[in-house]
């Protein structure tokens, strides 16, 4: 099932992408079973109970909205967490003239970064180095602490696409990366939510686009830590929480990795594309 | 006004300590000011509007909860943002062998490693360097970007006390601090929530005892970046929201300080108080 969040009004409604445009399960015509006041998080943290209203909804429902005419909202709002793994392809390490690392390396973004699928991204004007990173993202469906390796899957709701904008002067301005990662807008997440059920995590192409021009190209394969590495790893520390969310890491191809003369970082205008097997595609711009 | 969360049952309530004991705020004499559903976050984001009502209860209330009889809650349960403040202390900086920074190190914590005052903090078994922090805590009052530092102090709703408890192995296994400042329980903040008319937060007297004997003592004022600087600088990056919290760094005397011959980390039982000049005491035991 791949959900999606986006305004109706001022509110935030959460659809279901079908063949034939975007089911609203907030405003369905089955009112007996209507969905309102279910966020996303909502529906996550009680999936096994919600799931058969919303199949329901899905079989019932007599109209759709067309996709394009869509105002998205970030795939989720309002996570505990927004986790990070750095460092976590090997070709991403060499550009990156780093080691590689024994542990994963996690840090963090806030949730004043988060952003929809089309939104505008506005940079600070203090820094100037902004690159994009295409990356897999992980949203925890139930809570968890001290899992084991072969269970963290079964703790996965579903996977998004995510770009862990950076602006790297701020990132390496001092010893901690959070200043330059967390920058308002610099967490964009979407346009679906899909499901684990359709996904296999260790094997998806990955692609990023700036104006139309491939920038990087990898497979998920390629990670150091897969997700399920990454899920228990956390989880020896911090409990893991029905909709935290969690940015896996970016292959090879960002501007920090080109030569020192040929680092055109972004800037206004700039149109991003993110797309992953399966997940479809994120596209910002840069305002 | 010294505000404090407890447990009533499985319900947080909100206190105000007063000369009499703990006013219960959301459970007066007064019916009609009674704050039912005002957990501290709603009274910071509408500070205005409720200061009257509050005050009126503290007036005309009758009954007062003995202080020692409560089970406290987080001095803030939800925040948005736990920002922390990494070598900001001259001479806590010498004792970590590192340089003096040219701007704040910022970092972060997450919800799960909120804690209250009396709470039993249990460390992972998986790492053994613990250690304290006692840290002067900033909690926001309103929205605020690109925020002016002779503004900055507007934006604060007042102070608290934070413990910010470090898994030295973990923090330095990779060169992000997270994994070793984040784990479930290693921010303790409260007792109080004391309101910014009654602080000056650039001359405070900080004292951490461990077992009784004195390990931190130190005062505000010898900070590099105060309190004005910080929320300023994060300001230019993230939008700051009522409610976020930020630790402002600690001084010398942390355990990592030591001879290494006479680094003695924590350990079950050991008992830290952290006492700031009109922010009472923060007291924690190791379970």
């Amino acid at each position: 099932m791949k959900f999606l969040n986006f305004y109706s009004g001022e509110k935030i409604h959460l659809g279901i992408k079908t063949e034939y445009g975007i089911i609203d399960i907030q405003n369905n015509d089955q009112k007996k079973n209507s969905l309102d006041h279910f966020p996303i998080e909502q529906v996550i943290r009680s999936w096994g109970e919600i799931r058969p209203f919303i199949e329901e909804i899905l079989v019932n429902h007599s109209t759709a909205i067309p996709e394009e005419t869509l105002h998205f909202a970030p795939a989720i709002c309002h996570p505990e967490k927004i986790l990070c793994v750095g460092l976590n392809y090997q070709n991403h390490i060499k550009e990156s003239k780093m080691e590689i690392p024994k542990f994963p390396v996690i840090f963090s973004k806030f949730n004043n970064a988060l952003a929809a699928h089309k939104e505008k991204i506005t940079l600070p004007n203090s820094a100037q180095k902004y690159d994009y990173e295409a990356e897999l993202v992980i949203v925890i469906g139930k809570e968890g602490k001290n899992i084991k390796r072969e269970d963290a899957l079964s703790y996965v709701f579903g996977y998004t696409i995510g770009n862990d904008l950076s602006a790297r002067d701020l990132q390496m301005r001092t010893s901690q990366w959070l200043i330059g990662k967390s920058c308002d807008g610099f967490a964009p997440i979407g346009p679906y939510l899909v499901t684990a059920d359709e996904i296999n995590p260790d094997q998806l192409d990955i692609c990023c686009e700036v104006n139309g021009e491939i920038r990087q190209q990898s497979n998920t394969k390629h990670m150091i830590f897969n997700c399920a590495d990454i899920i228990s790893y956390i989880s020896q520390y911090m409990t893991l929480k029905p909709g935290d969310i969690i940015f896996t890491g970016t292959p090879q191809g960002v501007i920090l990795g080109y030569p020192e003369s040929e680092q055109v970082w972004l800037k206004s205008g700039d149109r991003i594309r993110i797309s992953i097997e399966n997940l479809g595609t994120l596209s910002n711009t840069i305002a």
